[in-house]
C-alpha cells in the first residue's frame, strides 16, 4: 500500500517554499525555502527538490501563486518564471497540477491553524461565534486580504478574495492626507498597496524624513523595520507608529466589509517584522476607532500568523 | 396535486414587500408594498396580505430584513417591529419560516435576474467571465453591498455580505477632506454611509451651501434629488454630482475587495432616485481611477439595478 503523497508549493516573487503533503496535511520534516534567483526556472528548482527528498511519487500538486490566476499558464508579476501546468505535470510524472492565488491558501490555511504561530492582538473575552467568517490580512512585498467563509453545509468553505491592496488609502485627517499625496506623487492615487507593504513602508519613511527636514537615508525596509524595533532611531519608530496606525484602519474596514466576526489573521513578512508594534497603541486604536461599530470590532479576536509556511498548508487543504 | 407555494418578504425601514413564491419563482401579480406604519405589528401586515391573496397555504416564509440577522427573533433598527420565527411560522399555518439579511436576499436575486429592470451604465466591449463574482451595491436608508461569489460545484452560489457602510470614507484631496470633516462633526469620524444614504444627500447638500455661503435650504433627500434632476437648483446639482463621485469611488473599491469581474449592481432608492447622473462623467471616471487596475475596473460591467422588488426574488431562490 503506498501512501496518498502529494506537494504543496507557495511560489512568492523572491522565494519558493515546498513541502510534501501525506494524507492533506503538509509534512513539517520536508518544508524548504528556496530563493528563486538560484534557479532558472520553477521546474528546475521543483526537481532539485525532488532529488533532495529521494523522488517521491506524488498524485497530486498545489501551486500557491502571488499572482491573478487564470488559465494552465501563469506568469509572474515580480519574478520572470512562468508557470506552466503541463510541464510541471510531467515532472512529477503526470501529477494533477492545480494553481491558485496565494491568499485563497492563506485563507483556507485558516481551516487547519497552528495555534503556536499565533500571537494574540486582540482577545475579546467573549468568545468568537463557531462559525465566523475569518480574513486573513498580509503586508509583505504586495498588500491582499482573503475571506474564508464557513461551509454552508459542512465541507470545505468558500474563500473570497480581490485586489484589497488597490482600494483607496484611507484618510481622515490633513496630516493623513500630507502623507497620501506624497504616496501619490506621479501617479494620480495612493492605494492601500503604496503604504501597506515593503515599499510602502520605504515611502513613509521618506515622508516622515521629509517632514522632520532631513535628507531621507538609504536604509531598506528591512533596516527600517530593524532600526524601529531597536529603537535607535526616532524616524523609524515614527513610521512604524504611522504604519500601524494605516494597517489598524485597514484591516478595520476590511473586517466590516467581510463582517470577519470569527476572527481577522495578521500576516506578512513586513507586518511580521513590525510585531511589537501590534501591541503599541496604534494599531487597536485605528482598528477600533469605527464609530457606531466599535463594539462590533472590538468583539473580534485579531491575531499575528508568524508563520511563513502557511499558505502550504492551504496548499494541502486543497488536495 | 397542490404546488409548492411559499411567502416572500422584504422588510424594511419604511416599507414591507410581500410576494407569494410558486415553485421557486415570484408570482408578479401578487407583489404588494405596504407602509409599515399602517400595521401595528409584521404579523397584521402578513395577515392582511393573506387575507387580500385568498388565504393561500405557504409551505415556507423567507423573509428579507434591513437589520443584522442572528436567532430566530430580529429587532428591526429603523422601526419598531419585532420579527418572532414561531409566531410567523403560526400565523401561516406552522410554515417553515427563514430570516435573511436583505443585502444577502438581493445578491441571491442575481441569480435570477430580471433583465428588463437593468439600466446599463459601463459596458465593456468584452464579455464578463461566465463565473465571476458579482456584487449588489446599494445606497438608500443605509448603504451596504454583498458579493454573490459563484458555486463551486453546482447549486447555489456563496453569499458574503458585511457592514460596508460602515468603511472608511474615502478622501483624495483637500475638498474631500472638507466635506468629510463636516459629515464627521460630532461624530468623530465619517464612514461611507454618511453621505452614501438619504440622510447623507441632505449633508453633502448642506455641505455644498455652506461652501457656497449660504444657509441650506428645508428640502429634503427626494427634494434635492428632484431638483438635481430637474436643473432647477445648481446647490442640489452640485450635490449630486459630488455624490456620485463618492458612490463611484467606493463602488469601485469594493469591485476591487471582492474582485467583482462578472458585475456592479448599484441599487437602492437614493441611487434610483439620481439615475441621470449615473451617465454624467463623475461616476464612472471616479469608479474607473484605480491607477494600474483602471483597467481591471473598466472590464466590470455597471448597471443601475431598477427593481424595488429585487430581493423578493432573492427571498425565493433560498426557498
Amino acid at each position: 500500500m503506498s501512501l496518498a503523497l502529494g506537494l504543496a508549493a507557495d511560489i512568492g516573487g523572491t522565494n519558493t517554499r515546498l513541502a510534501l503533503v501525506e494524507n492533506g496535511r503538509v509534512r513539517e520534516d520536508t518544508i524548504v525555502r528556496y530563493r528563486n534567483a538560484d534557479y532558472e526556472t520553477p521546474e528546475a528548482a521543483i526537481g532539485a527538490y525532488l532529488s533532495e527528498t529521494g523522488k517521491p511519487r506524488c498524485g497530486s500538486a498545489v501551486l500557491a501563486i502571488a499572482a491573478p490566476i487564470s488559465g494552465t499558464r501563469i506568469e509572474m508579476t515580480n519574478h520572470d518564471w512562468i508557470l506552466e501546468a503541463g510541464s510541471l505535470s510531467r515532472l512529477l510524472g503526470d501529477a494533477r497540477v492545480e494553481f491558485l492565488n496565494d491568499f485563497e491558501a492563506l485563507a483556507h490555511s485558516l481551516e487547519n491553524l497552528n495555534e503556536g504561530r499565533l500571537v494574540p492582538v486582540q482577545i475579546p473575552a467573549q468568545r468568537p461565534p463557531a462559525n465566523g467568517t475569518r480574513v486573513v490580512v498580509g503586508a509583505g512585498t504586495g498588500f491582499n486580504a482573503a475571506a474564508l467563509y464557513p461551509p454552508r453545509n459542512g465541507g470545505q468553505g468558500t474563500v473570497g478574495t480581490g485586489e484589497c491592496g488597490h482600494m483607496t488609502l484611507p484618510v481622515e485627517t490633513a496630516r493623513h492626507l500630507s502623507l497620501r499625496d506624497y504616496l501619490a506623487r506621479g501617479r494620480g492615487r495612493a492605494s492601500v498597496e503604496r503604504a501597506l507593504s515593503g515599499s510602502g513602508l520605504r515611502e513613509v519613511y521618506e515622508w516622515h524624513c521629509l517632514e522632520a527636514g532631513q535628507v531621507p537615508g538609504p536604509l531598506a525596509p528591512a533596516e527600517i523595520a530593524a532600526a524601529a524595533r531597536a529603537g535607535t532611531d526616532p524616524l523609524s519608530v515614527a513610521t512604524a507608529r504611522a504604519w500601524m496606525d494605516i494597517l489598524g484602519r485597514v484591516a478595520g474596514d476590511i473586517a466590516l466589509v467581510f463582517m470577519a466576526l470569527g476572527g481577522v489573521y495578521l500576516t506578512g513578512g513586513v507586518a511580521r517584522s513590525l510585531q511589537p508594534f501590534l501591541s503599541e497603541p496604534e494599531f487597536l486604536a485605528a482598528f477600533r476607532a469605527k464609530g457606531r461599530q466599535t463594539g462590533l470590532v472590538s468583539a473580534i479576536p485579531v491575531y499575528l500568523l508568524d508563520d511563513d509556511f502557511a499558505a502550504l498548508a492551504g496548499c494541502a487543504a486543497r488536495m
